[in-house]
């Protein structure tokens, strides 16, 4: 009984005939750019003996940093990684083109091995765009072009056993010592030990150092510096660095990380980098950015990269998990009707309703990153450009919701194949593990979600202030937006739940009330707390945490809703049947949304009513998109050999005969 | 600035000062029964070399195997394994006192090592009892003593490549062969090939094989049979078996899982396991149950034991992460406010909120499962009972939610430790990682709770038409109970938000009106289904599948709120500045659990104004715990030896000087 037949027998809307799109068209517009390059590296490239998985499992740590190495060189020696720092690049398209070309292989490596994307990530997307960014153009020319070909193998040592999130609060020191024109590198308390610092422990000679700037007594807040770690030649430490092993880690273990101390290494003043702030000749402290926040703000800008990469590279691998399960979901069979064959596990509508909630969800982040990552390289592609607020945000946004959106569709995943998502071979498990930190590195998930959200609250007092759509307003609907400060979208009485057409509707109206009466019920609170804690600014932000961290968290859902909608309605000229299915999922992924958060239940913004329209709307969604899935998973292009057995034909791999 | 202190500052109503109460009563409460032979074992035993827990990360699976096998050995030359299988005990207190003390040794060995409990728990757990419960009398004193001292070392073979959830589909034959008056185990398909059978890959001797019995051409359904895997001697695989390791894991590596094919292996009729059905002499098939279902019920017993240890373990490894995230969040300090010293994690509203209301659910789930153990010894002492249905309802419930519960846990507290969370020495993502599979395995927690749901509904059937509480009923509360089929509990006209008071008595409603309300949404549902779907079966229960999943976690979670309460209450005499403390983690519990679900709103068993309350005092009741925090997690008696650095004095632990 093949999946259709489960399926309507089932007594679902089964309609569409499969394929009525090609998953080529649809795998080109998720992928939006590099696809032959991607094409190459995927399935050229990873098709070598040293990039096959299978041996992978239960290395040693030694086995599996040494696989790391040696792949990224492969893929230098295979001139792969040639030209994605722009090194002499003067034209923006040019500029543009060298990231969008880093941004492919991040993405690409990071299907194979999270090992090699960190290891590569560190060394070109956070030493080299450190550099990029903060370094003079003399101290471009000089180093980049040493980094692009790994001459200058770097690190990038932010955080300290101490400090993390709170960056600014990190204790090493950079004191300039006028008499020798050097500035002396320190670690003054245990706390201000390196921590976490990916290359450090053995492979990277080179770091970006992060500190605190003293010049003449004064500190001028957290600045870059370049410090040599180790020799090239025999990797032993320079005077004055020691550095340990971080140890095992519970994945990851092809990245070394490490801990650095500075026991007064001096570095010539010239290997500050000073595009942005520098000491001039007669050890004055000097920076065109006057504001220490704004200046702060600028010295971090290397992380926005990360965070984007972070964010796609957690889409492609919920996509990577998503196609195991569903593939396995068609071809698995488990109980049946008395009597009768077994049938597919897809055929179950609990099967349905814990995999496809995903599968749109997961669509839908893919498309909305794609807007993201547009925003970005247009930042990227003038130099000396700061990241733009709207950058700073979206990524923000969008790396905490895209990792905790991989994390649970990996561990649904994992679940759904039962024992064999156990299995490492099938590679559920395994990645879920190797990715467990994105919810932590580069900006830990909570924080960036309640930073975020109090940016929203910002731009909303500025809107209604104003009266015109300010911030991360401008990217909301207009028709929605002159509602702010109406109560009528409040009371719940248009009841949209009637017509079975209006369901779209009533899925729009129900996540921008969210977000407006979240906004209102804060903007209601602050000042109440800020009488009763008489102004204390930081208590009154730790009282309204949890609710900023939901008000992020809605404007991104809707974020995402309204960029994947858009995406949809302009692929819908040219790819009507396309255009269909994906219209599914945005429903879908709307009605997921709305039908698990108590939220809009709590805050009026749809009623009982509706709430049972939206529940039962969204099982009816999964069992229409059921006979869609396996197109759907397989227009992620991820190919045959990055899957394990499951997502084939498992029955043959286990056979007794290949052992 | 301490933590009373922080949480006073943040406006909490902080009040009871530390320890009124004595965490070690609180231990003893917790763990219930043999607290002497616990603390020898953890202390003690683990305290010994072998035992460490720091070498042990990045072990290859070699080294993984070897020592888990080591630990098993040096627990048994210590004799701490003695007396677990009440071989040749007659007296029913006598077997009771060894099924606790085995459960005791599963927890200690649970908190170390989950290769061990599960090494140890095939042996004596699944195989061990598989033939107490389904051997005769005679098979149960020639085999037990040497299953007790591993003369015999055996593992269970149920699950097929083919079949897990469905066991009874399994494909393996057993024909009895009247010629030789043997029975002939026989692999006939590639599906048919045994898998993740724990233990056969290297050490076991023998299994307890599952398979298809069929006497004279017919077939009588799932049996066990004794099998010899290989020679005790030199480990060479018998004359017709074939085994292969399922290779590397996503964790528990230290298990060898294997898969087994039996190409026409032989074995007496007396290795048939005959306490419940035999092969007489003259060749004919005989068994005192009748119906194949209850058989079939019977012969999977052995899993029960397992279930309820699962859900112990998950209750304990939770606790396992929250001491460490919680400790941590006590001493680790980020941000504060401007110019003034930065406060701990605790102080953070978000952060309490994040913690706290796993630490309520894993203390209920805690004292819930003490009264399944209690119902599971009572079974236990009567030789020849088969498991309970209650028992197996509850066992099956609680397997589900409580090792849902502590992945949660684990994955909240692994983020909310930062870096430090991913680092394998603090012991949060390596045991999550091994833990992963306890969703998946002795009954996958989908599966087991969409069955328990059914359960819950036929006896609710059985209750209105009886109008006396029938089954699961028997445990809840009369007061509710009396009001089956009284629509006045769903008006939502009763508000109990307006005094404070009155919390309880409004978390008592809605948990119970949720239930009610499900059920009765149930018993519409169905009958229109069936007439929709013309009385198929099959698909009314797949229609329903999610509801009644949703049922019986709704069943679970008010059941182990009452069953938690009514400890607290016994508590509250001989304790009672604990059983205060007890009380507010039982409001949280509950609050959280209304908080959390849009089914209360949904269905219509709080009001808005309710929810705005439920999460208002949600947050109330965070704070005030906070104070209260790390007491509570040092009630959990986890020695500090099997703690990471973050749960001591970190900072110490990462000095330079340690290295
Ligand atoms: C494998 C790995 C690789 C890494 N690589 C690098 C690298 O190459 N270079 C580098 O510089 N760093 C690196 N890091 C460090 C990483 O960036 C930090 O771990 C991260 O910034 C979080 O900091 P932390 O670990 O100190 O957590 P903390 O800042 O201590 O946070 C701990 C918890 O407290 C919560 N919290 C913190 N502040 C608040 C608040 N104000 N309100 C509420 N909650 C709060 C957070 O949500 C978090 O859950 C790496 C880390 C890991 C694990
Ligand atoms: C590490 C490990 C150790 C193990 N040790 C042993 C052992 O020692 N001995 C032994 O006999 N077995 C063992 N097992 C096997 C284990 O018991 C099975 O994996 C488990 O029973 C689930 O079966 P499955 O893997 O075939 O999953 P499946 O039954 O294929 O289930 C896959 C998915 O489908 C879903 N599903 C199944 N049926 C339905 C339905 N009717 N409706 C809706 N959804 C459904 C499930 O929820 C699950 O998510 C072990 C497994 C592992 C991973």
């Amino acid at each position: 009984m093949g999946i259709e037949a489960d399926v309507a027998h089932a007594g679902a809307a089964a309609a569409a005939p499969k394929k009525a799109w090609d998953t080529r068209v649809m795998f080109r517009e998720l992928m939006m750019h590099d696809v032959e390059l991607r094409e190459y590296v995927l399935n050229h490239v990873f098709g070598e003996e040293l990039f096959k998985l299978a041996p992978q499992y239960g290395m040693t740590v030694r086995q599996e940093r040494d696989l790391t190495m040696a792949r990224w060189a492969r893929m230098r020696e295979l001139k792969v990684y040639d030209n994605v720092l722009a090194v002499g690049v003067d034209d923006p398209s040019g500029r543009r083109a060298a990231v969008q070309k880093y941004d492919c292989l991040s993405e690409c490596v990071g299907l194979l091995d999270h090992s090699l994307e960190i290891k590569t990530g560190v060394h070109y997307g956070l030493f080299g765009s450190t550099i990029a960014r903060l370094g003079s153009k003399h101290q471009r020319e000089l180093y980049l072009p040493k980094v692009q070909t790994c001459e200058m193998l770097g690190c990038f040592a932010l955080t300290e056993l101490g400090h993390g999130s709170n960056a600014r609060g990190i204790e090493t020191t950079a004191t300039y010592a006028p008499e020798t024109d050097s500035i002396v590198l320190h670690t003054p308390t245990e706390t201000a030990q390196k921590y976490w610092i990916g290359g450090a422990a053995e492979d990277a000679c080179w770091t970006t150092a992060m500190a605190q700037l003293y010049v003449n007594g004064e500190c001028h807040g957290v600045h870059a510096f370049i410090v040599r770690l180790r020799n090239d030649t025999d990797k032993q430490l320079c005077p004055g660095v020691w550095i340990e092993d971080c140890g095992h880690k519970c994945g990851l273990n092809g990245v070394d990380n490490g801990r650095i101390w500075f026991d007064n290494v001096h570095i010539p003043r010239s290997q500050m980098l000073s595009g942005v702030a520098s000491i001039d000749d007669s050890g004055k402290y000097q920076s065109a950015i006057k504001n220490p926040d704004q200046r702060f703000a600028v010295q971090l800008g290397a992380l926005s990269g990360g965070r984007i990469s972070i964010a796609v590279n957690s889409t492609r691998n919920a996509a990577l998990a998503l196609t195991t399960a569903i593939r396995y979901a068609h071809s698995r069979r488990a109980f049946g009707p008395d009597g009768a064959a077994e049938v597919a596990l897809m055929h179950y509508r609990s099967h349905q309703q814990r995999l496809l909630p995903y599968l749109a969800r997961t669509y839908a982040m893919s498309f909305a990153v794609n807007e993201l990552k547009r925003m970005w390289w247009d930042n990227c592609q003038l130099l000396g450009t700061p990241v733009s607020k709207d950058v700073h945000f979206v990524s923000s946004l969008f790396k905490a919701l895209m990792t905790w959106n991989m994390r649970d569709s990996m561990q649904e995943c994992r679940e759904s194949c039962g024992g064999q998502g156990y299995a490492s071979i099938n590679r559920i498990g395994p990645v879920k593990n190797d990715r467990d930190v994105m919810m932590t590195f580069e900006g830990d998930n909570s924080v960036l979600l309640q930073r975020a959200g109090k940016m929203v609250m910002d731009d909303y007092a500025r809107t209604v202030k104003s009266r015109k759509r300010s911030g991360c307003f401008k990217w909301l609907s207009e028709e929605f937006d002159t509602k702010v400060n109406s109560p009528a979208r409040r009371t719940g009485s248009e009841d949209l739940s009637q017509d079975e057409q209006d369901l779209e509707r009533l899925l729009e109206t129900a996540l921008h009330r969210r977000l407006y009466a979240l906004l209102e019920s804060l903007a209601q609170e602050v000042p109440k707390l800020q009488r009763e804690l008489a102004g204390d600014a930081f208590e009154v932000a730790n009282m309204i945490s949890s609710d900023a961290s939901e008000l992020g968290y809605a404007f991104a859902e809707l974020l995402i809703w309204q960029w994947f909608r858009r995406d949809v309605a302009r692929i819908s000229n040219a790819y009507p049947d396309m255009a269909r299915v994906l219209q599914m999922l945005s429903s879908l992924y709307a009605l997921d949304t709305v039908d698990r958060s108590p939220s809009f239940l709590r805050l009026s913004c749809i009623s009982q009513a509706e709430a049972s329209v939206v529940r039962h709307a969204k099982r009816r969604r999964c069992a229409e998109l059921a006979p869609h899935s396996m197109d759907l998973v397989n227009s992620f292009g991820i190919p045959d050999h990055l899957l394990g057995p499951i997502a084939g034909d498992w029955e043959l791999q286990n056979r007794r005969s290949k052992l």
